[in-house]
């Protein structure tokens, strides 16, 4: 790693809102651009300041790769903890989860197109971060599916690649859930939902 | 467009032979590296030959993206092609295009990754060519989902929602399924094939 992984300081508000905004503008770049593509100085252009400030509110070009994960995860998880709060049966807990992570593939097309492009270019904790938060979330989703089978609901399906199966058909609409476009992230979720519902029912 | 499209003549076979070798050579530096980061000096380097010979066989590191690209959809599409020809119900047609898809995927992790991530790489006619292609093979699952609507066997799904629906849940296995990984592409598709066919019945 060619730098330090502890996560900038905490500023003051003014410091994280900026820096929240120079996390989504390079997120557009990088999703345009690619990651390795695309310069320092190329970001501090977009964001209409120099190095000192990069290096002021960022740290480095990982750590902003980093941050766009965070920003996405921090979305996922937190909708997740929603539905998992909100408690019901397994069946609406899975609606549920589908529809918030539909949600934010909507809400953040660049920041997910990123996500699931760049992460290889995390290194050391910062992927290791990433991984184990991305593996909570896909733990929550096999939970919900042994809850299921537990109820009786789901049918004796393998939780891990039933949640991968659920995952892909999920995830993979960033290709084509954009703010804007001819369907909603509900108009989606819920015959999705349909779908995979039907197709773990007992 | 910085380099003519036109493929490249068609030569002995022993320069076929020598190309496609060329070709999955690059697949795995472009799926380690990113396409962007790697250099045709890179690309020489690994191959074992001179930047004459890079253009001998292959022309340009675009060129190169672009048989990446077609290696995938000439399987794929004569993976669907099999099926369809084939014949029988709609509902095995769709099984075995996801057996088909997986096992394309299974086979090429390296063309797969450098597919689905470096696409939008793809320039000018190469880049309508890609898009035709795998519009040609996303028409063909629509096609099978609207002929079970028609005879009965599929509830009445929207086509177009259900095909991406059923290309994510297949296409997203790249992230997991490997040549000596845990499971086979069959290990894979036959419950995929359950939890679709059971989640889109009538």
């Amino acid at each position: 790693m060619s730098d330090a992984v502890a996560e900038a300081p905490k500023r003051s508000e003014k410091w994280e809102a900026r820096r929240d905004e120079i996390i989504d503008t390079s997120a557009i770049v990088f999703a345009r651009n690619g990651y390795h593509a695309t310069g320092i100085q190329e970001l501090c252009e977009v964001n209409g300041f120099g190095k000192g400030a990069f290096y002021y509110y960022i740290g480095s070009k990982e750590e902003l790769l980093a941050a766009i994960h965070d920003r996405v995860m921090d979305e996922v998880l937190a909708g997740a903890d929603r539905v998992v709060t909100a408690g019901g049966t397994p069946s609406a807990q899975l609606a549920g989860l589908g529809e918030e992570l539909l949600d934010v593939i909507h809400r953040y097309p660049d920041h997910v197109w990123v996500f699931l492009h760049e992460f290889p270019a995390l290194t050391g904790e910062r992927a290791e971060r990433f991984r184990s938060r991305r593996r909570e979330y896909e733990r929550t989703v096999e939970q919900v599916l042994r809850a299921g089978i537990k109820t009786g609901e789901f049918r004796r399906v393998d939780p891990w690649l039933t949640a991968r199966a659920w995952l892909g058909m999920h995830n993979y609409t960033y290709l084509w859930l954009h703010p804007g476009g001819r369907l909603s992230a509900r108009d989606a979720a819920k015959p999705f939902a349909d779908i995979f519902l039907h197709g773990i029912a007992q």
